[in-house]
């Protein structure tokens, strides 16, 4: 089985490709556009021999983050992908996972608009605890004061007394492999792939989640 | 300041490279001769315009490992370094690098000849408790029984009931640029360069750890 894998949701973006005889990965973080250097590097896949016709699932963050940058990466994914099998990975899990069997809940931040962020948070199995949300920084500060035991990552983790390198902060293209590989074994396939567009605050998130309860 | 980082020491060929603007990683591992795909993904580099005569320091990998794998990327890391400054990073290190801020000890064991393993002890924030050493199976699983709160990773991990994701097990080109550029800040240089070549055991290591408390 042929795999292809990418995200464009941060400004690092991230390539892995895995067959049977190897494993490649590519990652370019930098202040150009994302259209030009992603064009850059998928040809580095062709110059080692990689043709997109033969792969078998396409695997795509799909964010939250940068519509721009998600839009980019998200129509290369889906040019490639016609009767192709698809895996969708949210992006906050692909950070998330740079901690996994850390022994800490993972809380993930990333820059929104002024004032907000994105996050979501997961256990050390990458469980997910809550869901994307979205927030502002005044409220999700309080949200943690009532919490134990976690890790602040991603590019907003500065606002929240994060003091892990900043490596931990952007997606690595290893791990967004061993999640698109997990998605496979468990047959979790999507038709339709679309960036995540949070609007919800916690606080929506958790009345909806009472309310499940109370219909179920 | 540009900086261009390799590790060779395992199947998998990790690089690394920063400049001002842009952060590129690459790896590639497969089951072909290192020499062939380093150069491979090497030109890869050059063709996102990375001018190796531009680099002010290089970073290797120096092992433990396999011979064969370390001598063609050092060989290939002092070529570029000529008028250049040098940091060497042990790939024990390395893959410790993968674990680190997850509370425990890291154990990390390579696999050696039949029946042997390399093997290094770190903390979680990667200061060293047992610098390399090679030991028989047999014996280190002895001194794992007397030890408590670690995690085993590496490609001989298996031995020794280690169950973390493959992906912990190899090294990773941000890490490898992590370390490489803190050895930066400190002033870290070395002039020269060999690949790590361990003899030691345990057992010779403590007794000379012993003997040189006696003597200071």
């Amino acid at each position: 089985m042929k795999i292809l894998a990418l995200d464009t949701s941060t400004s690092k973006i991230v390539v892995y490709y895995r067959d049977s005889e190897k494993i490649i990965t590519q990652t370019y973080m930098g202040k150009d556009k994302h259209g030009r250097n992603l064009g850059v590097v998928m040809n580095n896949l062709k110059n080692l021999n990689i043709n997109f016709e033969d792969i078998d699932v396409v695997g795509i963050g799909i964010g939250p983050g940068s519509l721009t940058g998600l839009r980019v990466g998200i129509s290369f994914a889906l040019g490639l992908s016609i009767d192709k099998k698809i895996v969708a990975i949210p992006s906050t899990k692909l950070i998330a996972a740079n901690l996994m069997n850390s022994g800490k809940n993972i809380v993930i931040t990333r820059k929104a608009r002024q004032g907000y962020i994105y996050g979501a948070i997961y256990d050390e199995y990458l469980n997910t605890i809550v869901e994307p949300f979205v927030e502002s920084i005044e409220n999700f500060s309080k949200e943690l004061e009532k919490m134990e035991n976690f890790s602040v990552i991603g590019d907003g983790a500065e606002y929240f007394g994060g003091n892990l390198p900043e490596i931990y902060h952007y997606p690595e293209p290893s791990r967004l492999g061993y999640l698109v590989e997990k998605e496979v074994e468990l047959g979790n396939f999507v038709e339709k792939v679309e960036p995540l567009y949070i609007q919800k605050s916690i606080a929506e998130i958790n009345f909806e989640k009472k309310n499940q309860r109370k219909d179920g």
